[in-house]
């Protein structure tokens, strides 16, 4: 049945072909796989239609009392931990306690002016990866763990220098965060994923009442594109009902991130063409016969071709950074190799999911409490559906850019899977006039990137020669990032242009 | 006079734009922006028709004798060397006894295995630089110059372990090569450096006569994409004209090589678009607005104003290699800095410079014999003029093919200035049926990059994360494409696809 081919056999081959020999050093593509291709087949499991306003919530009855718990979630040293100035929480808050579903969370506070910084949200994406196993040590934490799996070393360029930062495992079954309702894990989707996102905010602001007013500010990557604008949406509809504002939320800030899948698409098979990847006329054949509009069921067996012709050559590279070496060897060394900050290990999952497996580290962390019958991994085993994911999270930006939100996009310039393209063609099609023109932002003299500001304000910026995990392949071009987003300064003055 | 705007504007200020805090380090652009300059005015003064047949030499009237000549070049030991396994050579070849025009060359012969090795001769672009200061010191030569100025380290992966190479300064004017005759510096063009470079290699082979029927190759980059061709022909014409295999001329190699200036420019300003250096709509301005037809003389304003907002991004970065840090102070140091063979030290011209001007080692290197008035440059300073530049070089690529010389063309894929897409646009303007499709090349497990044979055979291959100078941003992958060439081994056995 030749003409049948659905959407769905282009993802699943061109995905999961491309990780081949990447194994558990890439598991976030899985869920993400996953996730397309129910969205894509013909079956429609996935409610894909746009966001409606949140469900509304009442305070009083999701908020418990957090009393005593701030203390106890304090972590004295995690194991094998270098000596820091600032002070680390990890513990468990409970945001459904009839399901008895509850959310791990890592906070790093900053050193000395932590009371004059603000608090930042990290998110990884997935759906189902974890901001513990990526945010947290592997980009933008203040730890990175060595190649023995149990000794942690120091990144200098930790975002927890430019504020108070929040890791948060969600949804339930992603890393330590859980619930006793297993079926819970076939019904995730991203409404029921901000719902919960918000109700742990309120109780953790509960538990960390002087955060309580604080500005506050929500990032990460990839599917974050989904999570963050909707956790915001969430925020500003709560804070608008209850006329107060019950969240002090002023940005958002969203890399590399899933944000309208028809332009995200296409974006990524231009990259593999422009990059060279793909061969010029694979890339025209399937801009011309393929069509990855919302609407689209199936596909001519020319695109279908072309995207197998694709399959074979992104195989060869690491399509989260073309340029980056791959990791062949995980395993876990007796003494530490040595450290970069300007090289990640592309073997560092499996450091990772070492050092979180131990029991002296789950304990330090406060975390794993009730025992699961499952390892903890950077990208969750155990969440299997995934309801609804809407095709665009546009109009929110929209929504967002009328109220004043400050709107930020980012883009590591050499990821390949969520890349610049797609970024541009998706913000393109919001056909927002231009402020300041697309031009080079600077970090110690050198060009840390290009940006534009479009009226309205939505900045959107690249970071050069960053993959998909930004903050991994360019920690100080990525802090620098993120201390012009909180101080709300252009990256460029634009009395330049 | 808006209106008369000429193409060299953009070229000016496009290249010298760039390079503003390049200074030295990147001395090779401005030969290319002169040429570019004089080739694209209204003026013409640059002849840029079609090659025609070479200028017909008779042997016995150029071949010099070259007795003892041999035994005086050999180089005892170079300053500040390594112990090496292998033999170096240098000295002056006689090109035109009449002007006094001399070349001088660098030979680095292969270790035990020579006399099965090939003889393979690189050339740098410019025009006007030299393949000392580039392809020897810091590119495929067996050592590289340390940050102290004085002392050298090992290349590693130094092409002497596929071939016997020779480097050359040519033409007269560049390096340590020179004329008697000071109007041969206004003079210069691609047809008599061709001739010149033909009578060099009688003369070499007459000096090392081990390597006459030797089977040899031409290999170079950048504006080398003239010289090689060129002097390809030049070669192939003598032996026909002969009855005589004079030179035994096996195939050529050229890399981010000037091909056809049209396309090549296009390709350009698409690779800033496409890798977010400047906004899409100042690509597609450029692309709907400018003409870069060899019979174009002006543009229109949208096309210059386009062009010059080119210009204001692209001086933010390396155009020569988009990825790589800057070169921000090029003093010597006391002690070397750490060398490491995966990041080549931006400020390596530098260090070069001053290494080739001092006297203990041009003495050993048998070099400035006649005691230049001017500083050793790695791109002249005293060649001004050139008279001939062929807007195209596709036709002798396609002669090449019809007579079955091996044609390889590669590319790094991180250059900016003489790109893939450049590159790509300029094979796809010769329509040449697909022999092999677009895919990946290994070496290490990793793939080294992507490649595509066409039928007749022409060989494209791009190198995973190396800027324009090739091998000194990927000198592993650099070297296996190589040996590849020389063996004559497809980078992928076509029986895999």
């Amino acid at each position: 049945m030749k003409t049948n081919k659905t959407i769905s056999a282009i993802f699943i081959t061109l995905i999961f072909s491309a990780l081949v020999h990447e194994t558990q050093a890439n598991k976030q593509v899985h869920a993400l796989v996953r996730l397309y291709k129910s969205k894509l087949s013909k079956a429609q499991t996935v409610n894909t239609s746009q966001f409606e306003s949140p469900k509304s919530l009442h305070k009083a009855n999701v908020v418990l009392s957090q009393k005593g718990h701030k203390e106890n979630d304090k972590i004295r040293r995690l194991p094998g931990q270098p000596y820091v100035k600032f002070d680390q929480y990890g513990g468990y808050v409970t945001v459904n306690e009839s399901a008895g579903r509850a959310f791990y969370y890592y906070f790093v506070e900053a050193g000395k002016p932590k009371e004059s910084l603000p608090l930042l949200l990290w998110l990884n994406g997935g759906p189902g990866c974890s901001s513990l196993a990526y945010g947290a040590m592997q980009e933008l934490g203040p730890f990175r763990v060595n190649s023995d799996g149990k000794t942690l070393y120091q990144n200098k360029y930790s975002w927890n220098r430019a504020a108070n930062v929040l890791f948060l495992e969600s949804p339930a079954g992603v890393g330590f965060s859980y619930s006793n309702k297993s079926s819970d894990y076939k019904n995730g989707g991203d409404k029921s994923t901000a719902i919960d996102n918000y109700v742990f905010l309120l109780n953790w602001l509960e538990r960390f009442p002087e955060y309580k007013g604080r500005e506050f500010y929500l990032a990460g990557e990839s599917y974050a594109g989904h999570y963050v604008p909707q956790l915001a949406q969430t925020i500003i509809y709560h804070n608008l009902i209850a006329n107060e504002t019950l969240i002090n939320l002023k940005g958002i800030l969203i890399g590399n991130a899933v944000i309208n899948d028809e332009t995200d698409t296409m974006g990524m098979y231009d990259y593999f063409g422009s990059h060279a990847i793909i061969s010029d006329e694979t890339a025209s054949t399937i801009r011309k016969y393929c069509n990855f509009s919302p609407n689209a069921v199936s596909q001519p067996d020319t695109c279908i071709d072309a995207t197998n012709d694709a399959d074979y050559n992104i195989e060869a590279v690491d399509i989260y950074n073309i340029y980056a070496p791959l990791c062949f060897d995980g395993n876990l060394t007796t003494k530490p190799k040595k450290t970069s900050w300007q090289n990640i290990d592309p073997c560092s999952d499996f450091y990772t999911y070492a050092y979180m497996n131990r029991q002296d580290v789950q304990e330090a962390l406060h975390a794993n409490v009730t025992k699961l019958d499952y390892d903890w991994e950077p990208c969750s085993e155990v969440l299997k559906g995934w309801l609804d994911s809407s095709s665009t999270i546009i109009p929110l930006l929209k929504e967002f850019m009328k109220i004043k939100l400050r709107v930020w996009i980012f883009s590591g310039d050499t990821d390949a899977r969520v890349p610049i393209t797609s970024t541009k063609y998706s913000v393109d099609s919001m056909k927002l006039p231009v402020k300041t023109k697309w031009h080079p932002w600077f970090h110690q003299k050198e060009a840390a990137g290009f940006a534009q500001v479009y009226k309205g304000d939505l900045t959107l910026a690249t970071v050069r020669g960053a993959g998909h995990q930004v903050p991994s392949y360019q920690p100080k071009r990525a802090l620098a990032l993120v201390k012009h987003f909180l101080s709300g300064k252009p990256l460029m003055d634009s009395s330049k242009r």
